[in-house]
């Protein structure tokens, strides 16, 4: 208890995106103010932080300057500079740590510490070449997915490969960066796992949500998922095993695919996750406030479900959606502030409550 | 729907306390920025507003540059000079309208309203001197209560009458304001109706509220509040007359006293109020969102409630209770970042769900 942030104090988070604006929110309400890094200008967080510094994370001074003005920092942004991420843990705590950071943003790294639990993965293997792509086809099979090792997210940076006569096509959009073979994964369903570790050691999830995706971006999050209750313990208990073995403080995302046979983890995010609005609206403590209550030394919330719940991201146009969805009186609407409608791009999302109790 | 405020729009807000705070998230949420006006500096909202204004309600231009950057006005707090709203008017709808906020500015106009209508209050008399007092506590009879007309905020500027030898003390106490002498209501408790009226003029009331006050500040509010279903309707109903007869366009909180033979209104504010900070933890849409759908032309949103709530203000020193009411899982925390916990000062609030469903 005598670990808890003062309130008053200030949480400095690393990305301005809608992550952060609900981060940000969830900081408020527990007594504390933020300040927000992020190299774009007029980022959502900016409208519901405290303070907002517009810079790259490249420039040492605002970096110096942005951690000297908070207690503590996190993060809704994994691909953070190692350089930047250096600069900063010489001046304040991040939380989650670094060890986290790094092993989700390399694909292979995250695969080995999987593996070193005894997890289950898909089959991988490392491609750097032209003939380690050959030799990894060869063991691994089509179709397979040819995945950048960093910087991956929604969907970029990933190639397919249905036979082997894509190989080249697909190394080709690698662009020459060091590069993952993922074997194909037979599965029913996604599910995400979305847990939360205290600083005192605590572990708690929520229940998990079942993912469906479109165009490489998620769509929906329905729970209850689809899982045996025996399914649903290993999921928990799986993710618990990982939070503990990074010394993990925060809420982290954790993607399985369900096959008859296991619960292959797809990967990790160490930060709230898309698949996790649901909680907004399902349960009492929601993944930004659990996510603020363990970096903040708070004891977690209460994440038990009271509701079921469907997140529907809306994408690009969708926003048209909103007068509509507006007069709906079982769906909560989350906007983010974002001026324009792109492709592709997350506008907001709504939860519809399908059953209470 | 065609009057819907277009996402990305700013909403200003005239106060920058806890009510404006909590209405900044609102309005975030669904897609708005906001611009606080707030004569102190550091106020609680600002945490959480994308811009804020710090000048006094008699700065013609800060008032003008602020009109100016927003596309409706809307108020946390209702003793705003008339000056200032005229000016604010000239340039910007504000909503809920002049007519509601003066008639709850004046606590004469305001008991007159409501005998306008039909409805029941405390017997009242206007008092501006020595004489008038004397008058008035022959009719109305003591004990009672003596108000400053105008500017009354949580039991400020309010004086007991026990016996009619009380009379001088309590008038000098006014400092020589217009004031009005309330008759003494014995009520058996105190509810509080928190309705709202959307543009097109629909009108939506929470389950109401049972308060209690500890020395003039509210203590807690619990529902459901133990009132027969008649009271309940009749509680309702009475609040939608007031909004209608207002065309008001927000949130208010009308205040009840319960008596064997009747509602007797205590006093309305025409803004959000503390005494429905349980919605947030009790309603899929809160009295903080309905406010912004209804200034902003929404559809009024879900307000039924699925949760029996006691809200518990925080005042001064109970902010030390917050790591012990951290570790309860039925206890939902919404603390306002205020760095000093002076007494009576309203540091945050706390709903505890008493049961769902």
């Amino acid at each position: 208890m005598t670990d808890m942030l003062p309130p008053g104090s200030t949480i400095g988070i690393l990305g301005g995106g809608q992550l952060g604006r609900m981060l940000s929110v969830a900081a408020a309400r527990l007594g504390y103010r933020t300040h927000v890094y992020e190299p774009a200008a007029n980022p959502p967080a900016a409208d519901v932080a405290h303070a907002v510094t517009t810079a790259p994370y490249e420039d040492a001074a605002a970096l110096t300057a942005f951690a000297r003005s908070v207690d503590v920092i996190t993060y809704e942004f994994e691909n953070v500079p190692t350089s930047a991420l250096d600069l900063l843990e010489s001046l304040r705590p991040i939380r989650p740590n670094r060890r986290a950071l790094a092993t989700s943003q390399d694909r292979i790294l995250e695969k080995d510490f999987l593996a070193s639990l005894g997890l289950t993965t898909a089959p991988y293997a490392a491609v750097t070449s032209a003939t380690d792509l050959d030799t990894a086809l060869a063991r691994i099979g089509a179709p397979a997915i040819l995945k950048t090792t960093r910087l991956g997210y929604d969907g970029k940076g990933q190639a397919r490969i249905r036979a082997a006569t894509d190989a080249p096509e697909a190394l080709a959009a690698m662009q020459g960066a060091p590069s993952v073979l993922e074997g194909f994964v037979d599965f029913a369903f996604e599910v995400s796992v979305i847990a939360a570790r205290g600083l005192s050691g605590e572990v708690a999830a929520y229940d998990p949500g079942e993912n469906v995706h479109m165009d490489g971006i998620l769509h929906t999050t329905t729970v209850p998922a689809r899982l045996t209750p025996a399914q649903r313990t290993d999921a928990v208990l799986l993710a618990a095993r990982i939070l503990n073995a990074l010394d993990y403080v925060g809420v982290m995302g954790v993607e399985l695919f369900v096959t008859p046979a296991a619960l292959v983890v797809n990967e990790i995010a160490p930060r709230v996750h898309n698949s996790g609005h649901w909680t907004q609206n399902g349960c009492a403590v929601d993944q930004f406030e659990q996510h603020i209550r363990a970096i903040a030394g708070w004891p977690l919330g209460d994440g038990s479900r009271h509701a079921d719940v469907e997140m529907l991201n809306l994408i690009g146009d969708d926003i048209a959606q909103v007068p509509a969805l507006a007069r709906r009186k079982d769906t909560a609407i989350h906007l983010y502030g974002k001026a324009e409608a792109r492709p592709g791009r997350k506008m907001g999302h709504v939860n519809r409550i399908l059953r209470r109790g």
